[in-house]
């Protein structure tokens, strides 16, 4: 009996897949029909795969069963502090230190006591042209959750 | 001489005439004629603002230039670690623990090496009604800036 | 214009008045016909109180209005690491480091990849008669939510 | 002489053997007669197995004598800091931070000064269907130990 | 309705009023028929003294009614980081990095898996005459519970 | 040239060589003629043992030169915080958050300033029979040292 | 007898003097014909002044004579973890891990084993056009100090 | 399938074949006609190289695709705590302790509410000779990036 | 009934009167009888003074009474995170983390196992004239304690 | 193409090197004419030594090529938390604790706004018999460098 292979050697391997196969994380996204940042996080260890995404997804990386095995592990989901203090990482971050009180007055403002879920949730990420320069566009879309008793 | 009002002092006293006078932040914000996520987080103190939206919004608020002047003050941003852990902006926190590196990765790939800026930048947040319930959209919208020597 | 009472000071006010009129928690609780966890929880700074449920609480007390502002003052949710460190309060904390990953092992069991909410959610705190001691049994109890895009 | 095999390896192997051979959690507990929130944590490494539990288990996931020895040591309790932040787990510690010094007061009131024993105590946790959503029910049972000298 | 005096503010008069009016901490605790290290611990407000304890330690101190209410008050345990760190109770906190391991092993051994309460226990302090220089002894007395479900 | 077998390592094989041999703490102490609490710590890495010492308890253990080397090494002392969180040395930590202050005060009362070393020290440990339950009793023994330039 | 008035309510009191007259740091500098860099360093609390620069400054800004006194006292230097997440000094501890080991490679090629020294040591801020928009440059100017025994 | 090469460990044998083979940054970043500190910092693990420039320098260095291919990898940048105190290092972050609050207010005035960027940047070092000992001149030079809704 | 003064209250206003009254350390020292670092330690509130000590002290600096109680009180002895930070006292730290496993395998080979107490202990400080520019000379004078069951 | 050995690898051996062949730590400094302070500290990993220090010394304690090639590598300078926590290193932190401030007053005093460098800088440790105990005595020497724009 070997243990799982871990989520995060996992992520190693198919990085370096990826990479060597020339494959974008749209194409991999698409391979098994999900939205491209639940799939970029999936194979990053933070999502479970259902067995036929993690196949589907191997064949296409060329990636072992160990692989598919645990991509489909439920992960303990979470980033250590280092990669956290990444600039393009630290940037959301910031924004958050700055406006995040002020989100938090206008959730209540707008919907009472509660929280915007983390769990039923999605994030998409965009690219939106400009003149002066293109933006990158990122969405938090959650259900509101009121407190409840 | 007194030293200027701390921005937190101004906030408190933003906060309780808010409350007192009924008045909305998206009313206070129109009042200004800016952006509510901008206005708001202002007015908690994360943005200077001009002489005139200072003026404006405190007659609206009632109070005393003590306000009007703080509200001008270059603010030093960002929020202690305590308001962070509170549930609501929690959820943004635990949001990017989960998500963080795949927007890294994504807009690597999208864009190249770079950042989305937190300074070109701005947030949106809206109501958006769903028959299981509403949800939270929020929008991080910022310039990509590439590395760039 | 002053600032509306912090929360923990109308706290520390809501304790001295309780204990000096000798009235217990579910006393509270009943005048204000709410859980006694929740209404404990809600008269230390942790909920927002209706209107009608802090001018009651109050009368009873025999508070100001300063107080009863306070209490229906939105909260930031939380609490500072010393009191965290109580032993009555770390028994819970160190049977979350012991239990934890079970608890979660389990909910994936039975419920699937997800959590259960802290937010939909009600704790519930009892004694239990045992002939070698009672017990205390408190009952955390949220909705489960399953991670859904 | 080698060293014991630790008790995160045993659990790395328990947990591989338990997918592959598609055992749930309460099927172990059961094969060794225990409490499933108890066998689930010993498995897990935070309880120390009798020889004859640590025997039936690993024969049913078919490991060898080196886990056999591994899950009757005696642990050194707890969790590292990184799994704690996992959400499933962290809504616990959310709780705790929102009502832990309500429970601290009600604890008092009922009981007078002293704790929830986390050594004497067990933890249940059960599914309880509901309509708008079926709900996780944890359970923290524990003897009420009086401060005395 | 004034908030009841803080146990740090009642502890402050108390050690202002035993030195002024040179009383040691044994004649304290003699005072009110308590073993010396409980009464210095409650007077230093980590315990809550009955209403004849408070009355009759301020009645000898001098000290008015906000401390003898105070000194009732349940309190939230435990020190500040640097209070800690003063070299008196450091070398205290140094015995146990040093032989902390050592004495969980031999609990072990003797007594099986369980712990010490820190509860149900004692403390105390005594100097031995030795022709190489006293010695401090302190005794940590707890009844022995065992991990039990 | 091999680097000397860490302290950790060589403690790791003494605790597997114990349990497999089925020896007590107290027989390798007794083997050694050394008192428990000093031989357990010894064995677990915090003080080096003669070459004598670690010869006879290796002997005893089956155990290798390496670990006899290993034995005999200066050591760095002091534990990682994963383990002083362990429930069974936990408890000793929060006796001194609860009682440090205490024990400061009638150190100074009794000696005067200074400390009771940490050093020049001993611990013993003991059952105590106890009709309401069996007691732990352990002896901090240190020399007073005064403040003394 | 008062305590002199702290570094940091001084420069509370400058800052709120200098904005109230419209007086540039710059033109502060200039006053008192210093570098402007070390004398805004300086009023803000960092270096100690000069008597004679004191006074002029205080003059300037109409400040009493407890800021002149204040201004001379010696510094305890450095800044709180706070005000040093705002993100305009952010990004400069940004650069630093990101160009803190290549800057510490360099040093050694060039210099040999030593430090660049931060006390005889100057910084320059300038503003540097540019068509793709103005540059911030800051230069920093410390004597090389080689290991040396 | 391997994963690809850290960065760190790219960045060790990158150090290893420069100190064998006698070769200086400045020729490293000469041979891909590179800035020394950009070069030096991409060598290290901070910036990713490009297919060229990676195959000539490990060409140079007499290293292997396994290096080639690291070195193009984006990636997650940052330093350690650890070597962030390495003196040499430590300097500049004391240099920012004291010196950032006014570099801050300075270039507020100078540009008003913004920051100078992180990633639109440059850093060099020179040799500054100086009779009373040379000096390291280390300049970062940044676009300013204002505050822009 | 006033508490005492805080060591930290007594010690801003020494350092305000030695100012005011252009009196040295080492003069107030001399006043006392003392040697000086022990002085400047005690009067910054690491060290009790005798009666005498702080009433021939503060009669100098002409304080009051409540200086005079202050000084003699048994101080909680440390020094919080900020000063340590301060580049003076920072070199101290930055030295012992270069020179500290040195200067401890130094001590065992010289004494054995054991330590320099810093109880039993004294530090000067003195100025050595040098031609490359003079020298601060600090000497920590410990008796050797070695460890002693 | 191999790493080279870390600065920890290299000391680790020369440790085990030192042990078995039964050298001291005076012997190899005197090996390599150093001051013995200085040796130990560069042979555990502190300070680069010159190929003719590292040559000899290595063939002294009959160490390999690649110990020597370590001991040549600039260090990355700085010792981990935990063995800052053992009992023999730590007294010397905890007397800075209480000395720091005291120190820093009279370093200012005397020499004026400055430190003591910690590069230009020598430590010496000795043994001062005394008839009480002997005594260590460490001697801090480092060049005085004043604010110096």
């Amino acid at each position: 009996m070997t243990p799982i292979l871990s989520k995060q050697a996992a992520a190693d391997l198919v990085v370096a897949a990826r990479i060597r196969r020339g494959l974008s994380w749209a194409k991999l996204a698409e391979e098994i029909d999900a939205p491209v940042v639940w799939a970029t996080a999936a194979l990053l260890g933070q999502h479970p795969m259902t067995k036929e995404q993690a196949t589907r997804v191997c064949a296409l990386l060329e990636l072992d069963a160990s692989v598919v095995e645990s991509l489909q592990l439920q992960p303990s989901r979470g980033t250590d502090p280092a990669p956290m203090a990444d600039p393009t990482i630290y940037r959301f971050t910031e924004a958050l230190a700055v406006y995040g009180p002020a989100l938090k007055a206008l959730i209540h403002e707008e919907f009472g006591d509660g929280i915007m879920s983390a769990i039923n949730f999605r994030v998409d990420i965009s690219r939106r042209p400009d003149p002066e320069g293109d933006r990158v566009v990122v969405t938090f879309d959650g259900k509101f959750l009121d407190y409840k008793w």
